[in-house]
């Protein structure tokens, strides 16, 4: 990513969070994690997120996802110590479209990426709005995309290890 | 509690919540629980909160303080399934004085409500402004107080089981 859509991107993250009164130390600003997941295409796929706490038992994060963003397909699968990662989104601001697995919801809000839908299976939607949630279980793919005003979610979790994503797109590395 | 009390407090949490754009569902605003330990004296002994999630591994909540409210002396001990309950607190808004084991603080800025003083017995203090974070580990005493604009309090946490918390003062039974 150029340097200046780097600086660009943490100014927006940064506003969506004061926007909701949610203070971060310096420390913490400094640690704004910006994911394009290799795909070299941020305003498309990808996701910002500050991690509060990830012990070895529980996670807290907030993700913040640009205008019409989408986090690419993934699932979060069994490690050594557990069935995989479970995790809680509640909607804080913005509309999130929230892809699982079930049946196939009939007209859907959004779709995948163009050019992408080859790595996007699962179409079972959960609309979040602001003050709702949604409980992802371990080891089901999901996937997300924010309304045009972006978004912001908390997410309350298992342990994180975001290096074991498995991702439904093979040009993926979560690094 | 009189009913008038109850209904001004819970308006109080509101507030907090709605000042910090933290949004709630209608199902959420009827479970929020305002709890005074049985002591009778709310506006000094007790807490409010509001569970967004207790799975059986991860529990969120906002924890709301009244002015100068104490949340009285208490751990979370081994349960059948851990070693007790993990707890993160993330100051949001207002002052935080929390007391947890370790060597007493000399200069402590607050003490135990008054007559209480018995059932108080660590005084480690740390002090968390809004933005700052602490976590509690399993098994550990601790008990907190707010400054005089009240406090609102994120906690990340395992699963809780409030009925197992052991609270140094007898008379306390939580319910």
């Amino acid at each position: 990513m150029k340097s200046s859509n780097y600086h660009q991107v943490k100014e927006y993250v940064l506003d969506k969070l004061q926007a909701l009164n949610i203070i971060l130390t310096k420390e913490e600003k400094n640690k704004i994690e910006i994911a394009d997941f290799g795909l070299n295409n941020l305003e498309v796929s990808g996701l910002q997120l500050i991690t509060y706490i990830n012990t070895d038992k529980v996670c807290s994060k907030d993700l913040v996802l640009l205008p019409n963003q989408t986090c690419p397909e993934h699932k979060h699968p069994k490690r050594a110590f557990d069935e995989g990662k479970e995790e809680t989104f509640r909607c804080r601001s913005g509309i999130v479209y929230l892809y699982v697995e079930g049946p196939e919801s009939s007209n859907r809000v959004v779709g995948p990426p163009k050019g992408d839908e080859d790595y996007y299976t699962v179409f079972h939607e959960v609309i979040l709005q602001p003050g709702e949630q949604y409980t992802i279980l371990p080891n089901t793919l999901h996937w997300f995309k924010a309304g045009k005003d972006g978004a912001v979610i908390s997410e309350f979790s298992t342990t994180s290890t975001d290096e074991e994503d498995i991702f439904t797109d093979p040009r993926i590395q979560r690094v």
